[in-house]
């Protein structure tokens, strides 16, 4: 076996991460100069045949643009992604939720990683426990997902509610939406972790990347036509 | 006019407080000797007609009951009342929702507090978010009432779905019940203030006597039979 | 009955708010761009004959104006404001009362909601506690009133004062005005929270619309002829 | 369709909660007296065959058994368990992990809810990240799990070593066990949230019972022959 | 010169501390044993004449007892004093106020303090600003004193209203009076430290002793005959 | 006696201020337009003969120098004054030392604060703990004077330090001088606040302004040749 | 070679740490049954000689004691040491300096630790930063110490001040001592970590046994003969 | 002996600071003007022959190249210094380890101290928790070090995998690196003070500064030849 990781000086890139975790290594590109993303994005694209940076810029892509046409710009998610190879389909389908359409910038995370690691994904935007009756009318399509991504900013009510709509593993996501007592996102954060609906689990404010590795880790797990 | 308050050296009783507030001044029991909760609550008595102790105890209600034998000890709401001549009754009825049964001793601080100030209570209890049905059932019993008081611990979730569900003011009240993230009732008084549901007020933790005195306000200004 | 929300895609206008809850959905502008709010905004417009957008920006006016040529930029509340058909006039007067100059914007957010929805407003600025003779001067004014908004910042003292002086519900708005251990506004939240005054209730931080919506929620419970 | 929920006065026992979650309502015993204890529990028996009651005390265990003797009483995890009829077996296993033997009552709480509810457990205790090499030594038995529940106190540094040696999803317990900055956990909950290992998710301090659920709900996911 | 403190092996007392400080120092009884006690005020009495133990107890009374007969137990205060010479006399009253009675045993901290070190005090007691009028009722007696010592829990406001009464120094102490959102005191101390009556000072939570020490050596500046 | 205050509409002037408090109303700037404070500034300058605005800017600076010529800007205190006829001179000296040359911002917005209300001033710059000696050279400075303002930031051990030195009070300000866990001043408030130095009085952070008043209203009780 | 650790089922009791680490495992005695300790005591004791327990209590020493009857309790410093063979001695001697007597039980932990692992101490109690001659008195013993434990609550400005004395490495230990808003020691540990005293270093709050094991590295490094 | 500070006005250098502590006095260049940090530089260099300036900008840089052409900006570390002649070298190797790559700023900071300080630095970049493969591949070097500084943000896990992986001191700094409840370092920083690896000693968040002088006064105790 070949070292498991390369050294490239200021980073020692992780190219044994897909054997260990199930998938690779992904670059946090804030802070990063493009020509250090470039050059770890290289190492991890050899290795991996896709590739994910969060917290990117525009700077980024265009630097790995040059060296790879088809990298992907995901605005709103500021998210980069370059697919040389496409990474296996998982069976199942993630549900992306979010309570307002401030919360869409961490849903389009969740979404851009979801789908770049072979999960299919459906969407629901704007159903927030002010006006139940929204969440409640998606019911069906809620039960149908394998796993749910809930983000939510405020009170960070609405993954109770879902989770006491439906039977799925729900992934919250605190968003920094709010403000006053909200304290960028700490109120959301709270509410999640406090949740009366069972089986809630939560990740950091604004980690739309983090609740969806962990649901490709589930969806993983699903056997037949392709899975893990 | 006499004077407007009555020193008792180790106390200056408010006795002009229903001239100016609407309501006779409360004694706060925490803290306070029996002898101290009966000297000031002779003063109110004479004053007033009716008497409420809050976070009182039981050998506040023996001395007291030696004076006014009719003082009633409400063990859960952990309050003592003495009502030697009714207060008059609001219009419109108060109702007074919680989570769980953990909120009981807070959901009952305020129905106390409403009954001896002459309002109407509509309880309603065990209607949290993780089974928003319950609530939904009981929609229009909500709407009936004129003002909802609505205790809730862990993320303090359901006054924003009374809220999104009712067109009456909701006086919110976060409970220290929780464990952890929690924090006493932080996490749900966060919650509460950040509410996606607007128009909702919030209190102190614990504080059902707050909620219930602003309801009470509130009902004051209803007319007809017998209003302010 | 039609469908209660209309999906615009990137959000589900909740077109059902009114027959629920008395008043119509309110646009929080905040990282909403200007097609967006136009978009919701013609929606809300259609159904309900007036509009408002708080935390809006002078774009998104431009933006609405092109539409609606009467729409109103309320430049120091930062909310924007579109009446076609004016909403039916409250009996009863609210309060808007504030501690210092500073606390204006927090205030005039207040009072842009309060007349949206149809209330009669009196404003009483710079009468902080510091100076309580200014505030009592004010106190016939306060209690002709049906109910008091109070905003103040550094310590939020203001709502216990005016708390001990009327007969009127008080809604307590903190504002982030202060520096230091303010905490951008934590401080006026926790002293308000704490009050001694009884019944005094409070919203988040600088969310003079909560406070207004909450407030013109209690004077839709005063019959049409008589008031308080 | 009966009623979907039973009204004890004091309580509304949602008995439609298995249809809609898949498991059913779980007693939180804090504060809950043991006539109140009996009386949920018998409705919930009736409907599910299994009972778990989680924060319970003895005295609720002596009122538990008069009615149901197979109560069983599991003192680290302060819980109880009453199975009238096995609840279906789900098929894979669940990782127990704990960091140290103080973190212990947790990772009992999280395994009797496992067990309840039809999941196989393997435990390891005292893998802290002090002597990782003891980890290392477990890394197979961990991958052969489908879910993994990581307790750890202190730093709560353990779920990041666990997420980056294996590929399946680590649900992360924070525990209170500490002293001094660790305050109460929260220490360990922000370096969970913090985690750099990818795909953690977070549940409340102290909440094995959440972090079972949750896990419990990833293998209902899996199909009844072969697993992950 | 002698050495200016004198070594007991398990504490080195301060005997030069009058002359540096102009008052002896004084025993922090928390966590002291009796003997501790007795053999630190030996050393302070025989240099002083006078001692004082703050949050003592009555085992440490006794001991003290036994050596010194006159030493004086304050049980509110929890306060030991021993007075063999009394300290010089100040000119000028200290005005010890408080908000409401709980706010007593703080007060009679800062009185005993005050009176041990020679000064005059004169009490005012339950001048909350929930009924100002108290408060302004007593603008004299405010006014005739050189300091003003104002203890107050909950909001904290009362230091505040006094400062904008008088025209004397304010010294402001926070207590623990309170529960949920008091936090401990916090809510009143971030108050009075972003008080709008200007010039108010602030000591520690439940800090009699240090407000009463800041206020003494205010009148230590006045001269013999005449004060202020 | 004409109105206590001068209604500007915007603003409620408090003219009463001097007779009540000994010092006239000061304008807080920040937030306030330029001709706002020259409307404010208008009436106290003709009222008390001195005018202090406290984190006042150039641009108000311009403003009011257009009516009052003589108007002073001092930029690093962010001060503007006006003194159209001296405030009368205090006894004594007021110490302003500052622990290091970051601190002097605060340090000078007392210092202009004293000089503005006739207080004469001794200014010690860097002489923080980490070199006591510095320190102690300056002790028959220190106790020349007869109140010490102290500021620091980091830690805010300076205080301390002095307090253990001199005889006359001590007033510490905080500074937000410091970075990561100083939390914009909050480790030196807590650490002042905190303080072993027997008698340190604490105000807000960064309010050099404060300070200098509470140090003011201390010097105008010492009496002869032109005191109080 | 063997297996680096022992497992006990309910332990892994890591053997290896001396080889790694340089010292044993030592035992967190907090929440362990005395049963507990006696057997993980029998596996480190026969590994290396010695052991110590922190957080112990008299019923863990009465069960080591049994087994080890030179088991040796040291109560205010709440440990539990066994000494079968003696560890090598170290070069260089390690101060242990607290600001005041309450602050001796966290002092006596970091002696037993330096003890138990072969080093010599240098005890100086009380000379906290309010009376700082007595501290510049035991400068010279300072110096001669290779490593400085400062423990100190209230501000926690002791190891500033030490720190600026001497030229040796400083390791603070905040302790809980204080009360309000010391917030059970951080402040004192805000104070330590923002210390103006350059190479402070800090541990946990009441952490003296951290402290000393940090020290007792440091002191490895001295060779055999010749100390610093 | 002269005088042991240089009194320029607006700052008191302390040239005692080498005799005393070992080392002398670093400039903080935060808010300090050009000339400030030219002026201070100046004194210090004439005593020391070397010059640090940390948290400098190129502003300063360029007006200290004008008197010292051989000062030298570095950038990352944002530091300043001037080597007239060399300081004295130490023995051993100080390891400066960071978890990735935002973390290099920090890393930096205390490279830049310990070499103009005379250290020989060790630097192993990129070695976090989540592929703790490639800190044990780096054993041999992390043993070989006489100190260990470890840089981390997020959850600050590192320092607890190193210190059970060697037998040196390892002195921790929290990065601000991360987001959402990372609260700029607050997470690393707690869990750092929390490391369950025994010995960890913590400084402030991203004092890199800090990290660097407590390293070289622990290198200073090595004798001049053989080193650990």
């Amino acid at each position: 076996m070949s070292e498991p990781f390369v050294d490239l000086g200021f980073a020692r890139v992780d190219t044994d991460r897909t054997r260990r975790c199930g998938f690779p290594e992904v670059i946090f590109g804030a802070g990063k100069t493009p020509e250090e993303v470039v050059a770890i994005g290289k190492v991890l694209l050899e290795k991996n045949g896709v590739l994910l940076v969060t917290r990117a810029n525009e700077e980024q892509h265009r630097a790995l643009s040059a060296s790879f046409p088809t990298a992907k710009w995901h605005a709103r998610a500021r998210s980069l992604t370059v697919e040389l190879e496409p990474w296996p389909k998982s069976e199942g389908v993630v549900g992306v939720i979010c309570a307002g359409t401030s919360d869409l910038p961490v849903a389009d995370e969740a979404a851009v990683t979801l789908e770049i690691f072979g999960n299919k994904v459906d969407r629901i935007t704007d159903v927030g426990v002010a006006g139940v009756h929204r969440l409640i009318a998606a019911r069906d399509r809620l039960e149908a997902c394998s796993v749910l991504i809930v983000a939510a900013g405020m009170e960070g009510a609405l993954p109770s509610a879902v989770a006491g709509l439906v039977s799925k593993p729900v992934i919250a996501v605190p968003t920094s939406v709010g403000y006053g007592a909200s304290f960028g996102g700490l109120a959301a954060l709270l509410g999640m972790l406090n949740s009366c609906g069972s089986g809630v689990t939560v990740v950091n404010i604004d980690n739309g990347f983090g609740a969806a590795y962990a649901a490709a880790q589930i969806t993983r797990l699903l056997p037949a036509k392709g899975g893990s």
